[in-house]
């Protein structure tokens, strides 16, 4: 069955982070020359094991908002390089430990870590990136940054368990979804923006506006990235589709379906998402529930409006070419394919 | 059978830690009140989960080790409360973790918190309990102490991937196990002995000393530990016996065992321990073997060695109760029936 989401852009150009992606291209050298140099052990595994994972690439999305904001701050020093390393260790301990939780087996098309060498190596490295990223904040020295860090790493664990509370639980409210995302995926996006404002020492307004501009990304992203779950595009990109289903996570295209459902419905939801009992067309009957309540389509436009106020974050910003790339990767964040 | 390993103290008096706890007692009600403080969260599972691996007592031996050391250098204020603190902290993240590792159901007696919660909470929360100690590092605000806190942590993770690398490799020898005692254990030992000497502001050298101090204690621990997985004194006070033989965990007595065994006894550890086959009196035979090669005895040797250099240690600084009650400590670890 066909699936249709409409996520073309309606503003005429094709949004794209390319242009980001160039203005901080010099910088992104470094930082990759930075990661490598950081991860690397005496203990053989941990370089192989998490290089598996940052080298599967991903689009590198936190450390660039670092970058970007640091440039849209008119830094020139050298500590977002450090700090944006940080940020992708910290990302890469979280998604090391996630696919041991969820018992993910791809990720990116590529196996997992945890399925190549085991949970127990994959929990273990994540420690060590972990533990890697705070050795670089002490680096860099400020005690500001640290206490950013160390809140953004905590919360993002907060929300971890919170999402594994609400997994199967379709009575889940969209108000409690929007706590655990800002709480797993938005927070780190706002912190790795507010480094830029501190780095180049902005004043607070600026911290603010950055802050603000990340957890509403964050927050648009993770929305997309919870359609896309279940949109066909994704499987022609070889990724998988119907992953959180499977896992029944409770998403926000979930909680629509749900609550705009009949009885009927709604115990299909339970049977297959709160009990894990799944048929070969559950998933095709799921997304076809979803069209049928509009839930894909309205999950995007809730992500529309926190990309509004993303952009909104950023007026106090002059313009300039990286405030448009950072304008346009919000567009590129709502409709991207992938 | 009987399991005779000897190990009680020659020297007259029983060693025992109770003076060391009486002289930290009214810090620890503080650390106590601490760590319950911030554990907290609005995500209920955590504190719950966190306080039954933290309320399940142990020794408390690492913060304990953080207040003396402070004592021992005459500090007078408060931040050795705090990083007592973060240490048990970062101990708890570690355990939490493990048991996930080690697959283990029992821990002190009690069921292991991956048992009653599952895995996936257990490393989500050890990853709160890292990040909330980091935020507790920032409170105190010593860029020197989150560094040697951010290396003690990554070096351990070092020492629990090696750890898992040997687990079932028979071959491994001597010093590649002391490696991997002195990162997993030892160094948090050690830093826990450091910041004492840090917060009281004294000389490089007393820093130092309490660094080796801790360093040696901590080996020394760690043998004794690995002797009593295989003596019939912990069976008898509710605690398991043979842990690291179903695990494979290739511990010293274990290397001293297949060392100085013949063709056949090595025969018998590659199939339980490399293969892990194990049949019903397997344990029994382990046991037996190491007694005929003294490898327990000879394991509790070397802990003694180091027990001295630990004592040694200590030697700049001049006689008080704390130091005492100290020396008291490293007699405790490694003469302890449990």
């Amino acid at each position: 069955m066909g699936i249709v989401i409409e996520l073309e852009n309606n503003r005429g150009k094709k949004p794209t982070f390319d242009v980001l992606t160039a203005i901080v291209a010099e910088d992104m050298t470094l930082v990759n020359q930075l990661i490598l140099k950081r991860m690397e052990s005496p203990v053989a595994l941990i370089p192989q094991l998490a290089g598996h994972v940052i080298s599967a690439g991903g689009k590198r999305l936190r450390p660039m908002l670092t970058l970007a904001s640091a440039k849209l701050c008119g830094y020139h020093g050298e500590r977002h390089i450090t700090l944006a390393t940080c940020i992708e260790f910290i990302h890469t301990a979280t998604l090391l430990h996630d696919d041991v939780v969820d018992e993910s087996k791809l990720r990116r098309g590529l196996e997992t870590a945890n399925s190549v060498w085991g949970n127990q190596a994959s929990v273990l490295v994540g420690d060590f990136l972990f533990s890697r990223s705070f050795e670089l904040m002490v680096e860099d020295g400020s005690v500001k940054v640290m206490g950013i860090l160390s809140s953004a790493s905590a919360r993002l664990a907060e929300g971890e368990v919170m999402q594994l509370l609400t997994a199967n639980d379709t009575e889940t409210g969209e108000s409690a979804y929007l706590e655990v995302i800002k709480a797993k995926t938005a927070k780190l996006f706002a912190a790795s923006c507010r480094l830029g404002a501190i780095v180049a020492d902005r004043p607070n307004v600026e911290e603010e506006g950055l802050e603000a501009f990340g957890m509403n990304l964050g927050v648009a992203f993770q929305l997309i990235d919870d359609v896309l779950d279940y949109s066909a595009k994704q499987a022609t990109l070889g990724k998988t589709v119907g992953d959180d289903f499977q896992e029944g996570k409770i998403t926000l295209p979930v909680i629509l379906a749900f609550r705009r459902g009949d009885n009927e419905e709604r115990k299909f939801w339970r049977r297959t998402l709160g009990n894990l009992e799944q048929n070969e067309n559950d998933l095709e009957r799921a997304i076809a529930l979803m069209q049928k309540h509009n839930a894909l389509d309205d999950t995007v436009d809730r992500a529309r409006h926190y990309g509004a106020m993303a952009r909104d974050s950023l007026g106090i910003f002059p313009t300039s070419e990286t405030k448009d790339a950072l304008i346009s990767l919000i567009d590129f964040c709502i409709e991207r394919p992938y």
